[in-house]
């Protein structure tokens, strides 16, 4: 059996069904690219070792193209879980990896989980029915500019919806682009476009490290970005939500209120192996 | 202080975070209007009585309009959680309670959960990026017949985008609008329009209450569930998604195979008290 785990967006965002799911696997890989998650993966890896469990940290390579017939192969019969920060099946990645895990008869369980587009729908004080499509704003590559996100964000202003923007990480490099740097690639797309999308007064929300212990959540215009705020230039996950021009009531109330409202939670001890080891015992397939 | 805390999809999609919280309330008010939950809230309700809070069971009217006056002034001296299945933000109604409490100068908490909206981006086989626009589908009411939905499915198919289709839902007199209910309705709309949205050969993709033991999900042309698909037809929260007319093969492929990816899990026996236990001694605010 091969399974998919999610992990959410933290050790405190891990639901019951997660855990209860993690002791039941005779290998345990652990995506360590896909998304960022807090405090640390390590903290998974020890939990799973202290319960005898094979457990390994995978590399990109390790989960892409033929890598993923070794894992396959193993869980004709073995039940191989692959936990992925965030939801596994937002990367198409994992999504090929579950089809070709079908394809050749192995049974394939899927734990979905929390993720970044999950907290915009929660977090973000904009309602659900107005939330357009998504777009990652990149760094150029090899001279190549990507204005794929301009034109969402157009395209999402033109029809009165808001846009989530989710921001280039790499994590095998450390690489983690800043608020600042994203909305400088947009303007810049804007100019060499001589296009009128965006101003430096419009207000955007910006959430940073959501489920982290530096978490926070800012309302505020692009040009205070560009001037640079101290919170937002740390190196971490962000997301953005450039907002329709025109606010319903309620959102507007709530936005200008959003510093006020605590998504930054007080600190719990959490003994995961003694989770596991409770979970362990009532869970059975 | 005033806590709105998401319960997520049912008992086992609760993260610890969720858990944590609960137990640091003097009052639990459980919303038992605006989304399902599974099992049933009745073992929070019993979990928290034994822990010895004062926990209750709200109604629309206990947390909407003047209601919700009661509830602010009582957060003023005591530690208030209004408890949510799915995420406490979704609603509108949880929003405007936030800021009306956050106005009189109560301190406002807010954890985020899984809602039915994450789970389309987690469990559909859709790509994130290709998620359109939400609507509601709604029965007709006084004679007026809400056309929305099917503009936005049209909206979304214009742009080759998937359209996400919550059904009408009234916990309190224990509506649950069916998949062949909501298809009847988009297409008694679309006939009057004289439109050609949807064709009975389209595919759709049926969730159905994601989180229960009787969770299933369904790819499925629209003719064969006016016809009649037995699962499909029990009261319970159900989501559809309507692709667009192209596919990426990743989808195609994920979709052909989605009745083989297991999302109804194996019991296992939560032991919610104990649980709580272990969370309380480690929580401190």
């Amino acid at each position: 059996m091969l399974k998919l785990i999610g992990l959410g967006l933290s050790l405190e965002f891990t639901t019951l069904r997660s855990i209860a799911e993690l002791v039941n696997c005779d290998e345990v890989v652990i995506d360590s690219y896909t998304s960022a998650w807090f405090p640390s993966l390590d903290i998974v890896v020890q939990a799973l070792k202290a319960m005898g469990k094979s457990v390994r940290i995978a590399k990109r390579e390790d989960l892409e193209g033929t890598a993923t017939k070794y894992l396959i192969d193993m869980a004709k019969s073995k039940d191989v879980c692959v936990a992925v920060p965030g939801d596994p099946m937002i990367a198409t990645t994992h999504a090929a990896l579950v089809v070709d895990a079908i394809k050749q008869g192995v049974e394939v369980v899927v734990v979905p989980s929390m993720s970044v587009i999950n907290a915009i729908y929660g977090i973000s004080c904009l309602q659900s029915y107005r939330i357009g499509k998504i777009a990652t704003v990149v760094r150029p590559k090899n001279g190549i500019v990507y204005e794929y996100p301009l034109h969402v964000i157009r395209y999402n202003r033109e029809r009165d919806l808001h846009t989530p923007l989710l921001l280039e990480i790499d994590l095998e490099k450390g690489y983690f682009m800043t608020p600042r740097e994203a909305l400088e690639i947009l303007l810049d797309i804007q100019h060499h476009l001589k296009l009128d999308v965006l101003s430096e007064d419009d207000k955007i929300v910006i959430i940073k490290a959501f489920g982290s212990r530096t978490s926070t959540i800012v309302y505020t215009s692009i040009k205070e970005v560009l001037d640079g705020i101290a919170e937002l230039e740390e190196r971490t996950v962000y997301t953005i939500i450039v907002p329709a021009r025109r606010l319903h009531p309620i959102e507007e109330e709530c936005l200008q209120n959003i510093g006020k409202i605590v998504y930054r939670y007080s600190h719990i001890d959490i003994d995961l192996i003694k989770l596991l080891n409770i979970l362990s015992k009532s869970a059975n397939r």
